[in-house]
């Protein structure tokens, strides 16, 4: 797998619908973020809110990424669909996304309430009981950061023989 | 999956061979790096140096990835063992790692010919028919930029129930 080579152009994935259904199929994204000279990556589950064409996260209200968020608010992930190595050919079979665009930090509660809708209508079948478990009130929002991850731009790359 | 929370220590993987282990079974990591306030994610297939605790990577000898290594060798990756959404959990169960070092570009002959060959010899069980059908003389090496990844921190997570 060497995903982004700019010779190897065949193995594009072009059309928007093929991009959108790794999006919505996918389940986790790993982000690069960056403070100055220093890099940094992170994995997260998502939701996938295809009206607004963004990404939605839950996360402590402490720790790295915020920091690094609230200093540098560009970011560039990765959402991969591993098919396997590919034994005697070198080559490994894989989808995967380049997604260039911005983080935020959610801050009004409708928002918050929204993006956990989404992400949790995203990877469960049956959100209800989780949210009845966690969420007691608007106060149990306190305690939850949800973030956002604006895309700007997506490039697409499969596998071909 | 939310990997690198600073609060919940007990899911740390400590184990240095549990983290060797990691790196042996992955074929792929995927990178961050940065120039100034852009980050940039690449996926790329490795081989493992354990002797010199380093990674090899070939690609082409033009591309984004060796534009940013030039401007900036700091490099953040992650290594990730994908066990699967918990529906019903809201939790993601993984292994994965994230390491800290430098990107190097491979000069000497010597050192290309050594990160082809461990590159081969992580990935293919019989790496033999694959160099005899790429590599055909040195000549054939000034083609292949070999990466390396010199790790200088990992840590590690897993899901726990």
């Amino acid at each position: 797998m060497e995903q982004y080579h700019p010779k190897r152009k065949r193995n594009e994935i072009i059309g928007e619908d093929e991009k959108k259904a790794l999006i919505a199929r996918g389940t986790y994204i790993t982000i690069a973020l960056c403070d100055d000279k220093v890099p940094y990556v992170v994995t997260m589950s998502y939701g996938y809110d295809r009206e607004r064409s963004c990404l939605y996260f839950h996360c402590a209200n402490k720790g790295d990424k915020i920091d690094f968020i609230q200093r540098n608010q560009n970011a560039c992930g990765t959402i991969i669909k591993d098919n396997g190595y590919l034994e005697t050919k070198c080559d490994h079979d894989y989808e995967s996304l380049v997604i260039r665009g911005k983080m935020h930090i959610v801050n009004g509660l409708d928002e918050k309430k929204h993006g956990l809708q989404i992400l949790l209508n995203h990877l469960e079948k049956d959100p209800k009981p989780i949210f009845e478990r966690n969420i007691k009130s608007d106060k149990s929002y306190d305690s939850v950061t949800i973030l956002r991850f604006d895309m700007e731009s997506i490039i697409g790359k499969k596998h071909i023989d």
